[in-house]
């Protein structure tokens, strides 16, 4: 076979592995129980590798919140400390099968979400804890500390109890099934999860009622789902980093298959080049701004969220969620041709994940680092965006259009790699 | 003011009190408690009135159920002599201030939906029993019977204690919000319900764990509402009624109110017309089959349901349901063809009801007879089909184009009832 020919074998394999995957949501625990290589002083975070003193505002107060959550500080100011000096090893999550939003910030004892497919890949994810002046986008005040306990407490108990119930019936709950309905309801499932998080109600709320909890805890567990569409997120990001999991490590395949920012670098990985980061700088978000903020308020692109694009929807499913593109102006239309711009740098149109609107078109997945060097179009994401300072919190949402420099390093390297044409812009398409 | 000006006016007028109607789900009984004008051995029935004689099979079918659940008869052969001698009264829904779907046989120990506006506007509509072998399709046999006694006893209860609960904090559920978000999530909020139902579920379920009720019959009505997307489209069509409620009985308007078929004819009525019905024979639906049955199996269009079209959703927000039109091989731009025909006909855009993927244009509101004779372009509903033999069931669910004559008709009595040009085609527009 000729590379070419070696290349899309390999893509088709990766991408294939990628659709159909089925991950069930089948545990929830602390991270250190369940995490792999979580170590003592560890805190994951969203993104390539970086060091406190490169780290963002939003990634140094959730690191800073991590701490005092832990009881490893008493203020933020010996927590910043303990940073400063390196007492605290920080390791993206991506190393450890994991992903966060934003922040992506994950300490031992928060408890994560595990979802696992049939061949027993393993993928995790913290909880979500609402809107506003959150942990994961820089906020680490008394209020943001205190749900965290109520997270890890009552909320985990109860969650995990009804998991328990849930299982007495079915090996796990089948989350991508709901991504797949909800993207026919209005959810991009990145930015918008309204559908997504009534049909995981629908279907998880019979386990709560018979766990036996009781009225009082379940009441409390149930309004704080009804009352935040971003509960599911987290299940959908660790949804699809397992799908994203079951296509990596193909020798020979050009698909992206991790796409995450740490809110100073945004990071790709590919399928054929094992565990390498390619990066560049985290790019700015084009986004609608809370009441009393601007642009120059916001941090540069964060988060592992963008698991859900690399895993053919979110962003790549905009025209599955034009009321996410309404935020910033745009009109359906513009939503579908979000969508048609990703097929030219995608592998194919997903089986399972389909656009009523595209009369029920597969989304686009698979992205192929030779398709977007080529046509000089890169990845677009819907994201949340951060204040720029640590213990703000959220100031906006919107889409973000990714740098095209990693991605030409990444087509670098795989020139090197499999033996092609060294230089600037081998030509392996 | 010319006649013109005063026709723009009194549409305008019924219109703008069909679309503002605010109408909340604030009880629930039985219908010879709620309904007025309910009498001793009387059943309503939906669409214009009619008689035993010239009932369809489907309608036969359910005043047979309905005479075996009350206790009348003993047999269906019993049933049928009471309905044959006259001995039983058959009124229509629509003359009570209620609606059903299809046979839409409300019987007067049946549990009813009661909407309430903020004028005292009251609509009423009978309990979802589920789709396949059920009444309102007309069947009749012992385990519709038993659905039925269930639906009237532990649903009931249930149901009423956990309303009890909701009104403890509010006056009703806000169903018609439900109905407008559910649009943006791909329901028609006809032959589509699956957000709507979601979001019912959300709001309500926590009601129901405060109410007390025991574990077990709590699941058995979660489970019930869970499995069937349809519980919500009588709460949907008792809102509409009440909506159209608002718009009726404004002199000059030439705005439909109703539109109602009973499986033998297809009526409507006219807001500055009165209580007058003009009919026409009920269409043929083109649908998609039940495996085993065909096009002749099916029963002529029947039932109340057409609320939802004259409401302003349903078929006219044909481009909000993609998923529906695809049942009968119809692509995405030809849902947006139906929704934009239907402006063609109506008065205004909706300002509650938006479709997202026409840039969040409200659903074509307010059907009016002189566009509708003009263009030639009648109103397109959605509708599920029922065999054309009493006893069996639903065949299948598709699209149907109401007939001219009575559109024709009613412009031929507004032209007499307000002094314009006598004969077939008067100019009021």
């Amino acid at each position: 076979m000729s590379i070419r020919e070696e290349v899309e074998v390999a893509n088709a394999t990766a991408v294939e592995r990628m659709m159909d995957s089925e991950p069930v949501w089948n545990d929830i625990g602390l991270a250190k129980d369940l995490v792999p290589g979580f170590g003592d002083m560890m805190l994951l975070h969203a993104g390539p590798p970086i060091e406190w003193k490169k780290a963002s505002g939003p990634l140094r107060g959730a690191l800073i919140g991590a701490c005092l959550f832990e009881g490893w500080a008493s203020s933020p100011e010996e927590a910043e400390k303990l940073l400063v000096r390196g007492k605290v090893h920080l390791d993206p999550c991506h190393h450890h099968g994991a992903v966060g939003p934003m922040a992506g910030v994950i300490s031992p004892s928060m408890p994560v979400y595990q979802v696992q497919d049939g061949s027993g890949v393993k993928a995790f994810s913290n909880l979500n804890e609402g809107i506003g002046k959150v942990l994961r986008y820089g906020a680490y005040s008394e209020d943001v500390i205190s749900k965290l306990r109520w997270l890890s407490t009552t909320f985990y108990d109860v969650i995990r109890a009804s998991l328990q119930e849930l299982k007495k019936e079915k090996p796990g709950l089948q989350f991508k099934k709901i991504i797949a309905q909800a993207l026919t309801m209005g959810d991009d499932c990145h930015n918008r999860y309204n559908a997504a998080t009534s049909l995981f109600m629908r279907e998880f709320v019979p386990y709560l009622i018979r766990s036996g909890v009781d009225r009082k805890e379940m009441l409390e567990v149930y309004d704080f789902i009804n009352g935040n569409n971003f509960t599911t997120l987290n299940l959908g990001m660790a949804t699809a980093k397992a799908m994203t999991m079951a296509a990596s490590n193909i020798r020979y395949s050009t698909i992206v298959t991790t796409m995450a920012r740490n809110g100073t670098e945004t990071g790709i990985r590919i399928s054929g080049l094992g565990d390498e980061w390619f990066t560049s700088p985290a790019p700015n978000v084009n986004g609608l701004w809370f009441p009393g903020y601007t642009a120059s308020d916001a941090n540069p692109d964060i988060g592992d969220s963008a698991i859900t694009e690399t895993a053919g929807f979110g962003g790549f499913a905009m025209a599955a969620a034009p009321a996410i593109i309404s935020w910033v102006g745009g009109t359906s239309s513009k939503a579908i041709e979000v969508t048609e711009k990703m097929y030219r740098i995608t592998f194919t149109k997903n089986r399972h994940f389909l656009i009523p609107a595209m009369d029920f078109s597969g989304t686009p997945t698979g992205v192929d680092i030779r398709k977007v060097v080529k046509t000089g179009i890169t990845p677009e994401i819907n994201t949340g965006v951060a204040h720029k300072m640590a213990g703000v919190g959220q100031i906006g949402a919107g889409l973000v259009v990714f740098p095209m420099g990693m991605f030409e390093s990444a087509v670098r390297r795989f020139g090197e790699r499999y033996g092609l044409v060294r230089g600037p812009a081998p030509d392996i398409s």
